[in-house]
């Protein structure tokens, strides 16, 4: 890690690029494979699948294995996944919100409804491992709102099969169309529609640069996205009383995820530093995964600053995805946070906990996003629809405030859809 | 207005596409001007002002014309602007949530906090009418949540000035920085920031289609959109109880805004729709923007279904801006809404009560994009933060389930982070 001592601004500056590259075949290879699919739709996803899956078959996945998926996983995992389910179920179903009808003034209620989004999809990207965590970000508050039509994209694996962990998690939220697509153009297919796989309202989920790309494109055709997304990162702000060792592993627990992802540690000791690169070089021997963590560490940063209200300065400019304040009593620091994605508080919280079981969402903002986005929650799968209900009373006590502003505004039909209604007599 | 008779889903498709013209050479036009203004600042600005809103002189408002802005009005159109501010104030503060922490498990305590973000950007278009009502509606919002930086835009008008109402509006909200600068050039500044204008987070309001392609552009820079925009709309589902004359009137109130307007009008009888048909005709009359509505009417349409069931799966898949239900008992029929923007509520319901001064929020998603957005709200202009708060009991507790996981993904550092934890004696 690259030490910083007191940084300026101008460096925080240079911090908060991350190390994200940007790349102008990327843009135009997603183009191709978005017109591809737009053209000739699931000939187009074969096409594909071969081409970077290796998978040659069905696209959609029979539903009965999804129903067989839980005699073939590990019991314990298992009942690990139906903890985690309840957890995440619990947090985001508090955050249902009741009715509540406002009187703004004599005979006028206005309120807010929720609906569900009629058709959502939800992406969960392969690789090396089976993510079913992401199944159950995604899923969960899908299952809550109540979408009427949820459709799970993910790429098929070396054995051309999705892993059962992952159709499990899809069980458990209530999903029973899932194709077996990734990348770009499953983005591409959930945009368009193809002759299997519907056109949605909504994507949701994580995944590589092909799949960010193709996402911040699909916008263009009509599609909202859930956020922009970008490789994973953590930011931790400890003192003298944190374990060095806890705060390494917490670092590797991002830098884990591959080289382009970032971590930093804030601290007021340069001591404290000293001794977590020492953990870090310990930790990171045992690591099957050390040469993505060993790569993000060189681009990543630990900083010194005397006091730790600009250690949170300093974190509120670069705006974490994830906030580890690994700190003497965290709870009295909450109010320092004014930009991070998920916050953990004290020498207990890992952010792993809440990666999979606490129950907060970890389809977070990443990039700086956490400044004008917010992570996943049941709100991202519903709109707000405003009701105004007005009466008699409600009409000829505004209504004239009304029409003076709407010709004030040179609005005169305006003006006209209230004045005709005060005048008439039937009404 | 066209005539349909109880149309196949194959029409409606038809009707959704509302009037919208795409159209590449804005599309460059607009990549030019955000280039000029990213690299050029102020210079760029300035030069624009002059070509397009013929203005020559400062970009930043004197604030003390903020505080005289109040004398130069009459006193009726304060008075009714200060009803309306405080109708809207009351609806959206209404939208503050309290914390609400949930004890997802044992020693385990997950909440979210909102925060205001840092810098947002209101545009306020110019045109032929002073749009004070759009800064009420962008400027409450944004008062109640607290944003540290706000940045209104606007151009200024023939005279080299901004509208009084528009500056009385804006005094009233708290806002004191202000800049003549309008269209895709404003956007641009807001997303760059120039010598004079600072960068934002977040740009809100609505435009014509340089402004809207500008915000949709600004996406790929980083900065957040409140939502995309395209010409405003209304649909009218009217029972024969209605008055047809005030039902032209709310077709006309949408038609008069522009000619890409488009009004749709729903009932099960054929014989009020033609009375509506009729009045249209009378109202068109004496409308000073008869010229737009008319022009706008011819793209729009009036739809006969026997029932009223289908009337609504129709606006469903419309998904209006503005969905007026003129219709007997017209509380009951709520849950049938899935789609809309913003809903009035019986005969005294004018879509007008809600641009001004109903309390709702006249921001709202168009061209379909109720499917998959919302209209403004207090929360548009924050971000949610997720905290988590594990004590030793909820580490123990839940840590080996989540080790377990992150192990059967493969991130061995994400076990690790758990498991130090659950080991060490001193934490």
């Amino acid at each position: 890690m690259k030490r910083l001592i007191i940084p300026e601004q101008a460096a925080y500056r240079q911090i908060r690029k991350r190390n994200a590259v940007a790349d102008a075949d990327l843009q135009f290879a997603v183009v191709e494979i978005m017109e591809a699919v737009a053209k000739q739709g699931d000939e187009a996803l074969r096409f594909y699948n071969e081409r970077f899956d290796d998978y040659i078959g069905d696209l959609k996945l029979d539903p009965k294995q999804i129903d067989e998926a839980e005699a073939l996983i590990e019991e314990k995992l298992k009942e690990a996944i139906d903890r985690a389910y309840l957890n995440i179920y619990k947090y985001h179903k508090a955050q249902e919100r009741a009715v509540e009808r406002i009187t703004t003034s004599k005979g006028i209620e206005c309120w807010r409804e929720a609906r569900a989004i009629e058709a959502v999809g939800l992406y969960v990207p392969g690789g090396t491992a089976p993510l079913f965590s992401t199944v159950l970000m995604l899923g969960i508050p899908s299952q809550i709102a109540g979408n009427p039509k949820r459709v799970l994209c993910s790429p098929a694996g070396k054995d051309g099969e999705i892993h059962p962990a992952i159709l499990y998690a899809a069980k458990k939220c209530g999903i029973r169309e899932i194709f077996k697509v990734g990348g770009a153009q499953a983005i591409a297919a959930l945009s368009f529609g193809t002759e299997s796989i519907p056109k949605v309202d909504k994507v949701f989920g994580p995944g590589n640069s092909y799949v960010t790309e193709a996402k911040r494109q699909a916008l263009a055709y009509g599609l909202a996205i859930d956020m922009p997304a970008g490789p994973s990162e953590v930011l931790v702000i400890a003192d003298e009383k944190a374990e060095a060792r806890v705060v390494a592993a917490d670092l590797l627990s991002q830098a884990e995820h591959g080289p382009d992802s970032q971590v930093i540690l804030i601290s007021n000791s340069e001591n404290f530093l000293d001794e977590v690169d020492g953990e870090l070089r310990s930790l990171l021997r045992n690591l099957p995964r050390s040469a993505f963590a060993l790569s993000a560490l060189q681009q990543s940063y630990s900083i010194y600053f005397p006091n730790l209200e600009q250690a949170f300065e300093c974190s509120n400019f670069y705006a974490p995805e994830h906030l580890i304040l690994n700190l003497d009593n965290a709870e009295k620091w909450i109010s320092k946070v004014k930009r991070a994605g998920s916050v953990f508080l004290g020498p207990f919280a890992a952010e792993s906990m809440g990666d999979y079981a606490s129950g907060t969402n970890h389809t977070l903002p990443t990039a700086a996003f956490a400044r004008n986005y917010s992570g996943l929650s049941l709100e991202s799968f519903q709109t707000q629809i405003s009701f105004q209900n007005i009466n008699k009373e409600g009409l000829a006590d505004l209504g004239p405030s009304v029409s003076l502003m709407a010709r004030a505004e040179g609005l005169e039909a305006h003006a006209l859809a209230v004045e005709i209604r005060l005048k008439n007599e039937r009404i």
